[in-house]
Parts: C-alpha cells; structure tokens; sequence
C-alpha cells in the first residue's frame, strides 16, 4: 500500500525558502511559517503555494468497546453527530462553513460497531480493507489542493490509545486521557480497556494490523485517505489524537510516509503530546482543545493559509527598490 | 487617563458562556476559545460577538537609542518599513488585506528620534502627551469592533526591555532578547544600554513616567490608544513583545486596565513570554515569531472570529432537538 508513493518536490520548497529569505523582514522573523509555506509548496509542487480550495473529510463509524463504559456518552450520539455534521449544525461544519471549506461527512459504521477488540480483532481482514478503500475513494472524488482529516465516534479515544500502546509499547496510562470528559471510574474502565487490548495482540504484529485489531473502522478509513492524498500529493493537515493515532501505523511502517501532514493542534489528551513527539510533529496550536471532529485542523487552517501568503504576496528587498538581502 | 473607564459587559459574558454549554460538543471541549468569545461579548457588549469591522492601527517611530549600536539594522529601515506597511508589501499589511483588516500606518516619530534614554528621558513631557494624544486620535477615528496594535520602529526592542526592567526591576538579561537577530556584541551592547537605562530612571518613578522615561513615541501613542479603546469598550488583540511592553504601565498604575486585551501571541523574544506571565495574560499562539508590525495578532485574529463562530453559530441540543444538557 505504501510503495510507489511520491515524495515531496524539494525544488519547489527550495524557491520558497529561497524566496521568504527575501522578503521585506527579518530573516527568520516567521521561520515556523516560512518551513508551513516551503512544506505546502512541496506537496503542491508549485513555488507559488496556496489555499484555494480546502476540503475536510470527516469520517464517523462506531466502536463495539464502546460497550465496556468508556465513554461518558451513549453510542446513539455517534449518529446524532453525524447528522449534525452533515446538516452544518456541529462545530466543524461551522468552522468549515466559515472559512469556505468543502466538507464531506462520511459514514463508515454507524450503528454497525466493530468488534469488542478486548476478545477479539476491532475489524475483520474483509472490513478492514472496505474501510481502506473507502477512505481512498473519499479522496479520490475530490478536488482540493488541502486535506484535512476528522473523526468522531463514541469511544474512539480508547481505540486510539489502545493502538498507540500497542504500537509503541508504553503502559496504557501514557496514552489514555479523559476523552470527552470522563469521571474516575469510567476512566479506570477506560484504561483497563486498553491494557487488556494492547496485551491481547500477539508481539511483532505489524502497525496496520494493530490499526485492525484495536482501532475502529473511522481510523481505518482515515489511514486510507491518507495513502490516497499521498498518492495524489495533497497535503494534509492534522486533527487531534484520533487521526494521529490512525495514521501513526504508516508513518511506522514506513518513515516519511506522513512526510505529506502537518499537525493542526496538540489536543489536551497527554497520548496526544507522546504520540506527536514520537512522529517528529510538531503542532501549529496549543489550545487544550479535545472536540475532535476536525475542529482543531479547521481552527489551524488559517495559519496555513496566511503562512503561505506571508511568503508569495510580501514584497522582496528588490522588488521593493530596497538595497537589502540578496 | 485611567478614571471613569467602562469595564465589561458581565452579562454578554455569562450568555456566551452559558450558550457555549448547552452546544453540540462535550462541555469544555473548546473551553480556551469559548472564553475568548465570552471575553469578546464582554467589551462588545453584546450576546452575538463577531468580527466583522476589525482594524489595525500600526506606529511607527525612531528611537535615539539606535545610535547606540543595539540593532542588526540602520535607522533609516524605519522609513522604508513605514512605506512598505502603508503602501501594502510588508508582511501585516498582506495579513491584513488577506483579511479583510482596515490597516492604519501613523508616523509618530519617523526621523524624528526620541532622545537616548541612556543618559535623558527618551521623551519631554510635551511630546509624551502629543503621543499618548496621537494614540487615541487614532483609534477616536476608528469605526471598529476589534483592534489590533502594532508598532514598528528599529531600536524599540530595546525600548521595551528598558521598560520592562524598570518597571519590575528584574536584571536586564531576563528582558533583553535578540530582536531582530543581533550577534554577540550587539547583544553585549544592547544589555548595557537597558542597564544603564533603568539604573538612570530614580526609585518610585510611576509607571508612566517610566514609559516616558525609557519608551518610545510609538509606544506611548499605543498605550494612548489603549486608553482609548477602553474608552469605547473595543477590544484589542495584543501583538508582541513591544505592544505589550508598552501598554504594560497602564495595568500597573490599576490593574484591570488591560481587561479589554488578549495576548494574540508569545514571540520568541524571552521578556515577552515573562511579561506575559506578569501581566496573567495567556498568548493564543507561541510559534517563535519575532517580526513585530501586528504580525502576531493578525495570525491570531482568525481564532477570535472563529472563536466567536464556534458559540454563536453551532446549535444547541435543543435547537437540535436532542436530548442533552440544559
């Protein structure tokens, strides 16, 4: 799944770079800004990078464990949130709606959980791949020159630190959190829960099959979009530590293969910070956000936008008439 | 200046935030954004915050302490910064336009250097108050419902270590940075100057007169236009180290005096960030930016609208029809 995947093209980050050492400020004034600008450039490939036309996928499914009172919500609200999505009620669609984004809601599973992964595998091999496939197909119908990556799904923070202490190895306390705000006892449940499942996968299973046994069908879907974007060079920009904890698996199997996403925010879930420290990410927001649903990308999007326009449409010395840098 | 000043409208405040609990998202999910809306309800006065007519005022001005050899850049860069930011090729006046920010560019000391503070007080009592009247002018003349302050002015670092220390009597290496990016000598020489400085301004010294003292004509027009603002119960997003050096004075003469500011964002100089904490204010953003100009709260501004969004435009349960919080 990972072969044959482009790389960034390097030149076109190069002229940005080249180019914001030019212009009419300090050098290195915005240099966070300048390298967002050089890295949209080179997923781009143009010198002129730019968001014009931003889409966001947000995919919704539900999770067996949700049974097991992880959560401090009823699994009926994963569909309620759907429909909110969808119908530009929710908050991502309002933060999309705002800032002309195209947003599609996609339903993975919902009302059809996965498994209970405490027992047994989170998706059979069968669903695994229709969820792969399904997340490659959201993308490939798009025409957007930025992705960015949302979930929801009641229960889904459990199956994203059960992945992550799977993947890496730490004890279940690193990476669970309180979600949407559990109380002591459902955390206590919470985090039983993804010891027990970390446990249950075999040693040297691989991240994608790790993303199958205890992740959910949402992740899946959002691991394929993201092999998709690749395949079609579209940057991504990151949602909080659901996405990153579905993506984590790629970026494991291969080095470089997130190379094409950026981190929109460090969400107050503490698996969140570990997990984009291990992945090298280094995230534009710091805001204690734990919504989800793309909130915390959409919210980014701007510095995004602007970090470009911050190297394209200031002036240089020399365009200036100004004796300065060259 | 600081008597008579209206404070917040409380009740605006408690409707957002009681708006923000009742939305479709897990309660406190956003918490830092929804008290940014419920502080932007507070000085707009209103239950429905947006912004819709937010303006910039940037000033610019020299500083006789150039001459001492404390910046990486001539004075004249001054001018030619005035130019670019009225005339549209700086980086603030491309945040702004990108925007849709009314951007306005006062010289309130182009080539006109305040005295070396070094060894007199950088301004006369005269022209401290044809500042602080500049100041509010500029905003008097404002038809906005956010502003933003910038400054630009080579030297004005300096400035606003000299104040900082003066004001809260810290040694001059917690309050001195590399501004611009200054080698080892001009930082050794810059150190000295703030020094110097603050030693010359005698013991009980107001903190206005410090500003005077040890400022720069384009911080006291902003602190003038702080005053003013409050004035007309407008809120400002805060840019910088020098924005919030020079308004500093004013919440230490009576404090609550900057309630009507938010931090847009925490540079890289390292007296912003202590300065920050002395004043309890928390930067949206902290992305290492050292440019000045409003750059900052203009990068920051997209969160304060959408802030706004995020509590006036997602329903509610109820509106929603769902069962849930009330």
């Amino acid at each position: 799944m990972l072969k044959d995947l482009p790389g960034p093209d390097e030149n076109s980050a190069a002229a940005v770079r080249e180019r914001a050492a030019q212009v009419l400020r300090p050098l290195g004034a915005l240099a966070r800004l300048d390298e967002v600008a050089a890295w949209l450039a080179s997923w781009q490939r143009t010198d002129r990078p730019k968001v014009a036309a931003p889409a966001a996928a947000i995919f919704v499914a539900d999770h067996g464990v949700a049974e097991r009172g992880v959560s401090a919500y009823p699994q009926a609200v994963t569909r309620g949130m759907f429909d909110a999505l969808e119908r530009g009620g929710a908050t991502a669609a309002v933060l999309a709606r705002e800032q002309g984004v195209a947003l599609e809601v996609w339903d993975v599973g919902v009302g059809a959980p996965t498994n209970d992964f405490t027992v047994e595998p989170a998706l059979s091999e069968d669903r695994f791949e229709q969820c792969l496939d399904w997340g490659r197909d959201a993308v490939a119908e798009l025409d957007a020159d930025l992705l960015i990556l949302g979930e929801m799904g009641i229960g889904n923070t459990t199956a994203a630190a059960a992945v992550c202490a799977t993947l890496f190895g730490l004890d279940a306390e690193f990476w669970t959190g309180r979600g949407t705000g559990v109380d002591d006892a459902t955390y206590a449940r919470k985090l039983a829960v993804v010891e027990t499942a970390s446990r249950r996968v075999p040693a040297g299973t691989s991240p994608l099959e790790i993303l199958r046994e205890v992740g959910g069908a949402e992740m899946v879907a959002m691991a394929g979009a993201a092999v998709e974007a690749r395949r079609r060079s579209i940057p991504i920009v990151l949602d909080g530590f659901v996405v990153t904890a579905a993506l984590a698996p790629l970026e494991i199997t291969q080095p470089g293969a997130l190379a094409h996403c950026i981190s929109g925010h460090c969400s107050s879930e503490p698996g969140h910070r570990l997990l984009l420290e291990k992945l090298d990410l280094r995230p534009l927001l710091d805001l204690d956000l734990r919504l989800g649903e793309a909130s915390g990308a959409l919210l980014a999007l701007p510095l995004v936008r602007l970090a470009a326009a911050c190297v394209t449409d200031v002036a240089t010395f020399q365009e200036w008439g100004l004796p300065g840098r060259l």
